[in-house]
């Protein structure tokens, strides 16, 4: 297993191995390289300034892809996966705050798997589609409900500056098949589910967005999320915890 | 006026300066240099391999921002923009062809006014907006009816490969208050209105797009389509014609 990171230098982003909780320096790029020589140690992944691990030419979004998140919108669950887009805009890495004018109404977490393409994929097969894939990484679809609801369109409720936290390590060599995936907020558990609960798989998904658009890589696939999300308020603290990846954490900031 | 385009070179894409219908080099980035310093003449535009002229990190469009175009959908004139986005890996230049399945059904051009972003936006005012655009070119946000329907989110029905033509010409020195707009489909004209009847006008509409997300250079804003939309068959040969800018003319190519 291999878990990377991209973290800040004074000479730009870097990415860096993480191992037995140390980061080791990397010459590679992710998404160029697939061998890993790690460099002298860095330090704790704690002492350096964690990036969103990749910069996508688009963000692709799936709605109502678990059954129980479906129903507690009332909304039915699909016979196709619904694709909405962020904008790369919205990206932020651990730790830098979701911001928010409180005029923006409800805003929601919303816990996603997010799929890290590796290379070109354009109409791919379900059985190859995990071979476009580079790796596994944590994400907030962070949601303006009210906004959501009044626009029909999802791009202005969830494309607002911040409202992409995306990290930190990016599993390289994991099953997306069966992870838990769970969101707490101050410490409180607010979603708690697994990826086999949902609707559409991650093969399922690769093979039928490539049929509509080329996928690049570096490019997400926000996988959708499962029930129990919630409305965030200034000060809190939300993470979003996925098996075999780790812990994306960001603060909450409401402004007037 | 300058006319600026994109072409491919040995070397890679190139920006050219158009003067008195000859192509001029230009070392610059249309971006980077407001300096234009023309260098050897190339030939015809019609000589070079036109390219879509910017690679936008976001390509963001407004729906319904004409009352006659949202009238012949039975919709309402919203009392906001709706935003939605287009993926850039739908961009494509003049004369390539919009290729899609027959499977996919109904699928209609769109003639549009494309802004071009030439520095980064973060909630600017109405008054200040134009200072951050560096030109004006066509758009065509060719668009699945049928899937746009039965998605609700337009993501899919907009977002194919090649559902995105753009240019050629750049025009980084016009006023997008009253442009003739109009789209022809193998000659015969089929939408014919003025940007003067925008519901939010370019202004607005920068200003309203950046107090969500950032918009950064090359970014683009396609503006929305006015009444006569109409569907697109094999063989077709569809051209977005706007007043100060130029044709862009693209055929349609369905695959079984």
């Amino acid at each position: 297993m291999a878990l990377v990171i991209s973290y800040l230098t004074p000479d730009g982003p870097r990415y860096g191995l993480v191992d037995e909780g140390i980061v080791f320096e990397w010459e590679g790029d992710l998404l160029v390289d697939r061998q890993y020589n790690p460099g002298h140690a860095v330090g704790t992944p704690e002492s350096v300034t964690l990036l969103p691990p990749v910069r996508p030419s688009k963000i692709v979004c799936i709605g109502r892809n678990y059954a129980a998140h479906a129903a507690e919108h009332n909304a039915a669950v699909p016979d196709e996966p619904i694709i909405f887009l962020k904008p790369p805009s919205a990206l932020i890495g651990p730790q830098v705050a979701i911001e928010f004018a409180h005029s923006v109404g409800r805003v929601d977490h919303e816990a996603e798997l997010a799929v890290i393409i590796g290379k070109q994929a354009h109409k791919v097969s379900r059985e190859s589609a995990l071979d476009y894939v580079i790796g596994y990484t944590c994400a907030n679809d962070v949601s303006a409900r009210d906004l959501q609801k009044k626009d029909g369109q999802w791009a202005r409720a969830k494309g607002f500056d911040t409202f992409c936290p995306l990290g930190p390590y990016v599993n390289t060599d994991l099953n997306p098949a069966d992870l838990g995936i769970r969101c707490t907020v101050n410490g409180q558990l607010r979603q708690d589910s697994r990826t086999s609960m949902l609707v559409f798989d991650v093969p399922a998904l690769i093979a039928f967005i490539s049929q509509v658009m080329t996928l690049l890589p570096g490019d997400l696939i926000l996988t959708g999320t499962p029930e129990g999300v919630s409305q965030l308020f200034d000060g809190d603290v939300v993470r979003v915890e996925i098996e075999g990846i780790g812990t994306l954490e960001n603060p909450v900031k409401v402004v007037s």
